[in-house]
């Protein structure tokens, strides 16, 4: 994404004020503070304030738990126990605003992540930017045949190539007419100065979902794990975990010890329904799985049995 | 909007199936259930299920109140108090189900209403279909000078047919290309059959946002009525206040009681910030309102305080 | 709990009163509308309303996948479907109302699920009747030394006797003060009569925490679930736990698809941390665990991972 | 409030931590941060971190409006605009984490505002200290005749006297009960070394209302304004006032532009009825009240109206 030059200049003069307090602070995040961080072809992610760092979650979970954490007397061990307990309301205690460059149709999954504050660039205010999302040729893969919501292996180049041309030719020729119902372009040049413009809230309905737009969004920590977990996850689109990866980042940055402890209990974790644990039981003790049991999966299951521990129950011998 | 033969067929057998049930019912609500109320050129409002009438407030109240609600023995009286006191708790316990069809530049605005339940055709599964959203042309406005997010007066017949004509010509295009990415027609018709068709989710990116989707709207009364508060409003945008009106006359035949306080107490209120307060008490005393007083009032204030009670305060004798 | 004249004849009254609907019902659930569950000593839960049913979660589903979900044609097959995915927005269409009598200390935590609408018996309002809460003999635990927020075996009869007798005849006489402040009795008869009585909101400050309250409760099936799944877990505290055990028997009624996929995926899964899943990866392929990676788990997690599984890390041959 | 020396040292020590930052700071606050400001007997309310200030309000609006918001060029006034028209959004960006201290029977009401973050002190996990609230004598009203939630002029000295006597005494009682449950005191003092303690979560039970807990509560800048707004209003009850007041003037200092618009527009202004509206403008118009339209209002509203404008309509001629 091409920076410019009074964005960056901005982000100079603010990484410039520096002020003292007594909050806690996060060296890690202040370091990259009003920083862009490009996603996709004109998006961005940056930090403009957040709230609390790890020792916030631990002081929070004292308060809960009072003197019956003097136990657990180490920060680390005290995070572990609390995610892996799925105790998470003290994760509610770290809040964090972004600031977030991205597709329309990008929004448009975001947006659905209720526990969150927004304000949205309002195209019925003002206007929108002749910014639109082009994927590169690697990402446009066909529709897969499986997984329904999902692309698999990549177009041929000459496909894309012809894909991209089109998107490129469609999104450029609407937004030289949403430009023309505004009056400030087009064949009809002199349009804006007879009748006036058409309204903005009108005009932009002509814009395809690719287009982009921006938004502050907060959100406290516990939502943002949240949000993550689903949108890092290999069945989201692309594109929305395209900026989820560049959160996590962040959030490693922000909170270390609460990452290490979400990677390891929610991330990676993996979870077994009772048939598939009544399965691993029987397999652990050394026999075969129950075939009844195993019929009870659906092939889906099957699947993923096999990613999750290695198990092929499929086998027949 | 044209009604498909099968949805028609479908309603109708639908609404042959009665039950008995136990539960509170509104016949008004019954009447009309599963009906399609057309909003705009292709989109419907219809009512799914609901849960609760104006007794129902009324009762929860009472389990709130005891016996100190003796008093207010009456129905009607009851819900005037509430709604008039802002003890909107009550209005919880109500529910509606929606199914609604609407643009996607409405749904956007809509799905900023996070206390509601939403469950919307997903354009990663599913292909949409073609029908996207024309003004009317005498709703098609120009900007508007002083209220910057609005439209004023229609434009002229010719230069709306001219502009619809554009809009219609880039949504047929758009979704041509959309159809030609998913292999199902198109100048390279044989697209779909060598190497598959493009990803569903990404193949939707190149249409335009007024574009139809649909969705399962479930929300409860106390935030339903807040919806209706903000989109019912004159400054709000034409095409999510035509959905507005719909709903508004769906709750006056589900909560005769509770729409009517509404009305009263809500709806028709007006507010008066303590500067309207003290100029309005100085002119029923019969005097003429302080100078400092109305100079601290905006000229926006100003125009409303004449709205509001018909005061001109900008008159100088 | 003794339900009173009234209240049988006024359920008696509201079962008579059969109506007419063409919306989804559940038979099972009607069979028991406003009838009294009862709970504890004095607690009850009973359903005053609800909305939705099995397939109602599968319409919702269905909108949101479109033709996409052509293949689960089965009910059973997409719900189990969606609860594993977690994909559990189409629960939140589904959505019950009880009436819950229970004792303040249970109210206080069963509140802190804020996904729900409340309307609570007001004692600022109203009077709070004489009843509260003594555990049976054998609810009464000792402190757990591991689980600091547990209960071990039971105490002794004659030490649990001691116990009940003191909180007996605190509650009768801090409320026989409560009455006394309120003038209705008391030693100070004429209390009431001369200047007044003590105002409500302050005369209940008296009552201890095992006096009960009622309220109307309104949560969707999604919330439901969760608050299920966090309040049956054995570390929730009996007396809550006890509500659970009721409403989850509802819902077993109610929508026995969902009951069933939610106790298959959910209640009964269990989760496995990266490590853990590497350990059991290692046994199932015939091996032993990696040292390194067992020292990596705490003795909790130790401890939880037999249980999850039968496996015991612990041993050393 | 007596505060332990141990709390003060900890706060002077917490106050000496210096950190440099590049968020947007609020020396107002800074100037408070951890200290404890008391409430009632033994309460207190003190800042621990807090996200935002004027100007981060003014930014998130700025970036919904766009270029829009030129015009309204002075911060002030974009302030004062988005609170008079309702456009609460950005508000949402700033966030504020309070310790507070709390009377069981407030956190009780403070807790049904369900957008705020909570941490609580548990008393399953922890013992709680002896410290229960007792009204001052000036603040022990009788119950109000015509408010059935409020409390009237204050009882006689000898009255109070007695009542605050019985308070302190059942909660004595009570306490000393506690402490032998967990078999820390009492007469059965060989209590806890025998069979074990009652189980915290058990003990608890026997404590009445008055008694303290304390939580971590956060909660953005909107969701606290509208707690604010309900909790400072002259019908809420006076010990949950008297913790609004001390955060309504924290409010002051961290925000002053919000809290002045605020103020006016929200907490000092009045709402009109259409009815009272309607009267309103015929007594502006120099003419009298149509007398249906008079009948219209209850008694309660034609009180309101009075303090509202000032305007008498019971009056006859």
């Amino acid at each position: 994404m091409a920076v410019s030059k009074d964005q960056s200049k901005e982000i100079e003069n603010a990484r410039k004020e520096v002020k003292s307090t007594l909050r806690a602070t996060v060296p890690g995040v202040e370091g990259i503070l009003f920083n862009l961080f490009p996603v996709l072809d004109h998006g961005f992610v940056r930090v403009i304030d957040y709230m609390g760092n790890d020792e916030a979650v631990v002081q929070a979970a004292r308060v809960s738990y009072g003197r019956g954490t003097r136990k657990l007397s180490d920060d680390r061990g005290l995070i572990r126990y609390l995610i892996r307990k799925e105790h998470t309301s003290p994760l509610e205690m770290c809040e964090i605003k972004l600031h977030v460059k991205l597709p329309i149709f990008v929004a448009r999954q975001w947006i659905r992540h209720r526990m969150a504050s927004v304000n949205e660039y309002s195209a019925r205010y003002s206007i929108l930017d002749k910014e639109f999302y082009l994927p590169k040729p690697e990402a446009m893969g066909v529709q897969d045949t499986l997984n329904r919501q999902g692309r698999g292996r990549s177009l041929s180049l000459s496909k894309s190539k012809h894909i991209l041309d089109t998107l490129k030719a469609d999104a450029t020729r609407c937004y030289s007419h949403y430009e023309e119902f505004l009056g400030l372009a087009g064949e009809d040049a002199s349009f804006g100065n007879g009748e006036g413009p058409l309204a903005r809230e009108l005009a932009r309905i002509v814009l395809p979902l690719n287009f982009y737009t921006q938004w502050y969004w907060k959100i406290d920590l516990r939502n943002l794990l949240h949000f993550l977990e689903l949108r890092l996850e290999e069945h989201a689109q692309y594109e929305i975990r395209a900026y989820a990866f560049v959160i996590a980042g962040i959030v490693e940055h922000w909170l270390p010890l609460v990452w290490e402890a979400f990677s390891d209990y929610g991330l990676k974790s993996v979870r077994l329904s009772s048939v598939e644990a009544l399965i691993v039981r029987q397999l652990l003790a050394g026999g075969r799985a129950d075939q009844h049991l195993v019929e009870e999966l659906s092939s889906g299951e099957k699947e993923e049995l096999k990613r999750k521990l290695g198990i092929d129950v499929t086998r027949r011998e």
